[in-house]
């Protein structure tokens, strides 16, 4: 359903969930920001978050998850505890903005947990779906914009950007980081229609007119 | 395996988890007490825990499913939290206690998170099941005592306790506790050679007895 119609029936109002996924250094926070200015400009209803986002509950539960203290965090407990701030965030921040008609751009959703802790800490692609799946209760993207970043492109970006807080995961081995793009690769092959996969290691204008042309041929097709 | 033949083999030391279980005020923590004086006192090594039991990182996690000020959580957000908490509190302190040969006696397990969250709160056993699973990797109690209290008598108990502080769950309706009661005989059911149902609508030291006498056959047996 495009805008126009959904000014057209009120009643029927909705929105669209749309996820950005990478490795790290893929841009997906300068596009996603870009995108946002865009659509706002022709009139949509935009709301961007990141997981937590923002959400009380969320937020506690991610205060968990990073606390450098807890260094005897078990890898499940970690899939479990994102899996529950997704849950709070979804149904407390992302589907009350959808159901006003909002489109929403998510900084990381279900994916990230499929190739991070499915593919690459070797958890499971499939056990961590069953997870998620609970928590999310079948509510897809209704688009993923998958910025496709070489590790060695994608790092550099970070240690170029001063401002950037450099993270746990950043720390990671680059070993680690080729097996988050392999677990992509995985995720493309088993969601084609949902997941457009972006050469990500082009400048951000390029990479940027190739998300947005994505984006509108979507909500055209909707 | 008997206490004697893991001192004989020491290369094979294992242990055993035994869970209690029950609605409020069905007295399992008296009985829990005093069956680990009991075995303490025949020689076992016992481990007397509670979930979280005083892991640092389930203990984060119980804050936050117990902190007031979160009336926006989502029953399945809760449930992952106590998956995770289950799951930390496993791996951290019940499997390697058991790993030394301990018995380890636990206030609630799984079957707590089946009835009060699959069943009572109408999440469904089968989905709590399967994220409890992920959870637990199949490491199940060796023996369940499910401590079944009718909830009027149960909760007249709890009255009566001026020491026990009331808890969130306390202060469910009637019609919750006769829920959870049901749950309980669901899982019964379902596993009939771990459960083992005592009546504790009885004077706990008939109660004590026959849990002991359970535990005394099981021990044998191994």
């Amino acid at each position: 359903m495009s805008k126009n119609q959904c000014n057209l029936l009120e009643e029927q109002l909705v929105g669209y969930l749309i996820s950005f996924e990478g490795g790290e250094g893929a841009g997906k926070s300068t596009i996603l920001q870009r995108l946002a200015e865009y659509l706002v400009q022709q009139g949509y209803e935009v709301v961007c978050t990141r997981e937590p986002g923002g959400i009380e509950i969320a937020e506690q539960i991610r205060n968990i998850i990073l606390d450098k203290k807890n260094i005897k965090m078990d890898a499940k407990t970690e899939a479990l505890l994102y899996a529950a701030a997704r849950r709070q965030h979804l149904v407390e921040k992302v589907i009350p903005a959808i159901e006003q008609g909002s489109i929403v751009l998510c900084d990381r959703y279900i994916d990230s947990s499929l190739t991070y802790q499915g593919y690459a800490r070797g958890l499971g692609i499939e056990e961590i779906w069953a997870i998620n799946q609970f928590a999310v209760n079948g509510y897809m993207p209704h688009l993923t914009l998958f910025l496709d970043v070489s590790p060695e492109v994608g790092l550099s970006r970070i240690r170029k950007d001063g401002d950037r807080e450099v993270n746990r995961l950043d720390l990671e081995s680059l070993d680690f980081h080729r097996k988050v793009r392999k677990g992509y690769y995985e995720l493309l092959e088993r969601f084609p229609e949902r997941i457009k996969k972006i050469d990500a290691d082009q400048d951000m204008d390029t990479v940027f007119h190739l998300v947005l042309n994505e984006v509108l041929n979507y909500l055209k097709k909707e």
